[in-house]
């Protein structure tokens, strides 16, 4: 299944990680990588289709072909997998603060809603932004972790760049039109909003971002 | 439990629905509105605490002390239940667009943003509205009853009284700024969202929700 997939020596090693604690072996740091790599795909995919309650580390294990130990080795509890895996998919996502800078401030609107339709279109971003919602919306647990990623760690840095009152309520409300937007179109399609061209959806939503986060 | 319960007559009901089919007896007829309430009731709260995947007839008619036969005689499928729990939920809401009409049209902006604020406000109009959002985005089969009962009978009909091009995708956008704005303040809680004044929060919202419905 893994093109480099761990050898006999990793296999070992998932039956009992406690022996990673000591000096890793050279097939192991070899091998690591890609395991690791494979596990959060495959956590991903889990979160995604079965929501946060229903997805176990044994079942994300099982998935990526892997031993459960091996799973709690390297990320420990089911909630940190879940942020791991959130973390990767959101990596773009927090860099979208630097969008605020990396031009003039009039254009931050359309620079933020051309980056959330941009990762909402594309299927490989949609499936963990679709993993996120499903779970932070059921489960509190999933609901803290999207609190920590996105709201204190986007949002906040969005908030920090505005120099006027009421920073993080108005990049709050502005990620407000945005999420409702997604919500709506991606999630539960509504229609004609679930057909409607990008262009369109970026001049209707673009000043409305741009206004929360800079009208006086 | 029930104040109005149903009597001795109305339990053998429950055990053999098929005989409701013939002429109601005068203790059915007294008894059905309450009974009915009552499944109405346990199913919103099934719904809302389970979300629509866990939640079962059996598990409803259980909450309602009533045999699930009884349940399905009153609705027919989880989805009908569902459905009709929805829609009581949702009367409110779908007189919404009558706030279009009942004043003037610079208003609407507020009048919406007041309305979806006060039915989250309200535990009573929450604990539903946290069903149907939990349901939807988790299940295809709720997400297609939120579409018609939500997108179809309230959004159109808002867009129906707008005299404008793009109307439908005007009015889910308006639509999309309130859903963004309760799902991050309600649901997610994110902070300082989820604290801030009501009146601050209008202040902010309703012109957007009116521009998107009335601006050229």
């Amino acid at each position: 299944m893994a093109e480099r997939g761990p050898g006999p020596a990793a296999k070992s090693t998932a039956a009992s990680p406690a022996r990673r604690r000591g000096r890793p072996s050279r097939t192991e740091t070899a091998a690591a990588p890609a395991t690791r790599d494979r596990i959060l795909q495959a956590a991903r995919e889990e979160f995604s289709e079965r929501g946060y309650e229903k997805t176990s580390v044994r079942s994300i294990a099982k998935a990526a072909g892997v031993d459960s130990a091996l799973v709690h080795h390297y990320f420990g509890t089911k909630e940190q997998v879940f942020e791991a895996a959130i973390e990767v998919a959101f990596a773009p996502a927090l860099g979208a603060p630097d969008a605020l800078t990396e031009g003039p401030p009039e254009g931050v609107g359309e620079r933020l809603t051309r980056f959330a339709l941009g990762v909402w279109e594309n299927p490989t971003t949609r499936t963990p932004l679709l993993a996120i919602v499903r779970s932070a919306v059921n489960n509190e647990t999933a609901a803290a972790v999207f609190r920590r990623l996105v709201a204190t760690q986007m949002l906040r840095r969005i908030a920090g760049q505005l120099d006027l009152p009421d920073a993080e309520l108005r990049a709050e409300l502005a990620a407000a039109q945005l999420v409702g937007a997604m919500m709506l179109r991606y999630v539960i399609k509504v229609e004609p909003l679930a057909s409607a061209d990008v262009e369109q959806l970026v001049a209707r939503l673009a000043p409305v971002v741009q206004g929360h986060l800079t009208s006086p």
